[in-house]
């Protein structure tokens, strides 16, 4: 069905300046073209780079800003060459929504990549010059290359922050191949990210050991998000009791902390990802040398890893830990996140409460 | 044929205190145990870590101390059980003499990282407790495991560097599958680890681009090593053209320098390895994760590889560049090291100074 219109007005809620403040904000979404599609949002997670850009933390914030790039909604209208959707599905929108679509990383998949940069969800300048407007929005049109289906039993909640918490750590686990069973895999981090790469890591028959600086979060780490150790960071001894004894690490902090003593916890030829934003990465040589390791990096994924990360998660039933907000409560929900008050990902329930 | 006899004497030069200085001295090499290979010192070439060791720069040096762990000679006596080694046979010994041989990493043929510690060829403590001493010296006792055919129609000069300076580079390049022709290399540092990743390079198919500070190496560079691209680091014009350029880069400077505008050269998904040791790894967490590069370690390598390397090099004719010394040059030859003045290995011909 097609539904190629006029321009649509929607109702977003915009930061106007570095305070970062949101409220209510009209804005006018684009006509439907061939490929698009245009989605009605009901839930949207709140991610940190939300904090980074209303605050304009990188200096190059485009006011008003809508923030949001964990979008989950039902599809409302499609462009008359749409091939993969159809009104009412379930479907959701990440980081990004917009590349050359011609170069290598983008026939391969790996769109994140682009050449010329791939177009970010919100505070991004698309092709056509206009700034992108993200998901605390009542709609949303994009092309559909950039839209992954949400099977119908998934719920729509907890698909929001799949799209980006959740394939930032999915995406390089499976890179470095962190899906083998029985091998071991320490979490740095218990936030939005860690608390997924946890359950992934689970799911891959991953032993789990999170590294937190947090004792609160022991008991719900090993109940709720089934860990098989949880060890305070702080707690030398038994740190040096993990010496050499992890395949793998997910570092998802970002903020500042040393690297010398979670490389030391790598055994040889072990693998630590890096996927938080801390001020610097600082380390001795022999903690990389010695043992032949490796610190790799990674954000997000392009949209073959998502579509397979989104249908890895419905079979395996796994399901991010979420605090369901309404819209007015975007102000207070983005203070908590500063202060890691959350457990694990705030999602705003678009659909009931942005009216 | 076995010559299980007494203790012998050798004739070494050695370091007495942190002054490093060398001066002759007799001590005494084990009689043969029934797996070990005599050898007759010919060459032994002269590493960074000769300096490192005989200054005593981290602390753990015992003195006296008899450093050189690129040996070349002729086997000159082996034990009962000995299998692949006879008397004549041109042999090397690299930077490691002893493991556990009982380990998983041992018993892989990466003996350099046994769990309980490879022991140094010079200044390490062997299983018996004895220290260690490596080959400015006349002859040498090691268990065959640690022992390595040199073809004879590869000259035992040009051997000794392949033994740690060699393998160093062509050990992680082999493991980073840095050997598909046609892709691009840059390399940091043009010194007995960074001509010979040059060769390497080359001998792989690779676009060699070298990354130095010194344009007194250009035109050798290109014309005696080989390399496709000399690229001075500080011409930030130069720099700022082969961003995104490379698949890989081999680092093998020890000398203090800024990662991320080397890590900008990487392509997406491209690869640093860090073979040298500077004080510190410092960049930012973008350079690693917007284009999920990585940066990885390595330190020599295990002996499977190191025999793979040595016919690697016969059967490609590849040789290190060297400049040969007497025994008597060799206080001299640390001081220009320590200068960067050489081109690009000193190799002491032992057989024919050290009497």
């Amino acid at each position: 069905m097609s539904s190629e219109t006029a321009n649509e007005d929607c109702l977003g809620w915009a930061a106007r300046d570095a305070s970062g403040v949101l409220s209510p904000y009209v804005f006018s979404r684009r006509a439907l073209r061939s490929r698009d599609v245009s989605i009605k949002i009901t839930h949207c997670g709140v991610c940190y780079a939300d904090v980074v850009w209303t605050r304009n933390k990188h200096g190059d914030s485009k006011y008003p800003l809508v923030p949001g790039h964990e979008i989950a909604g039902i599809v409302k209208g499609v462009g008359s060459d749409v091939l993969r959707f159809k009104v009412g599905d379930h479907v959701g929108v990440g980081t990004y929504v917009n590349s050359c679509q011609d170069c290598d990383y983008c026939n391969d998949g790996q769109e994140v990549h682009c050449v010329k940069g791939s177009v970010y969800t919100f505070n991004g300048v698309d092709v056509d010059g206009t700034i992108t407007k993200g998901g605390y929005s009542s709609s949303i049109v994009v092309h559909e290359r950039y839209c992954f289906m949400i099977p119908k039993d998934y719920p729509l909640d907890s698909a929001g922050p799949l799209l980006c918490a959740g394939i930032t750590v999915y995406a390089p686990m499976m890179r470095h191949k962190m899906n083998q069973p029985g091998k071991s895999l320490g979490v740095i981090g218990l936030g939005g990210l860690g608390h997924l790469a946890v359950k992934f890591g689970k799911a891959f028959g991953l032993n789990v050991t999170i590294l937190s600086t947090s004792i609160a979060k022991k008991e719900e780490a090993l109940t709720l998000l089934g860990a098989d150790k949880f060890v305070l960071s702080s707690d030398q001894e038994q740190m040096m009791a993990l010496a050499k004894s992890f395949d793998f690490i997910v570092d998802t902090a970002s903020g500042d902390h040393p690297f010398d003593p979670y490389m030391s916890l790598l055994k040889t030829a072990g693998v630590l990802v890096l996927v938080g934003f801390p001020n610097e990465v600082k380390f001795s040589p022999a903690s990389l040398n010695l043992g032949m390791r490796t610190i790799s990096g990674s954000v997000t994924g392009g949209t073959k890893e998502i579509e397979e990360m989104i249908n890895f998660c419905a079979s395996h039933r796994i399901y991010p830990t979420i605090e369901v907000i309404p819209i007015q409560y975007a102000n207070d929900a983005l203070e908590r996140l500063i202060k890691r008050d959350v457990k694990y990902r705030f999602v705003i329930d678009i659909e009931n409460s942005l009216k």
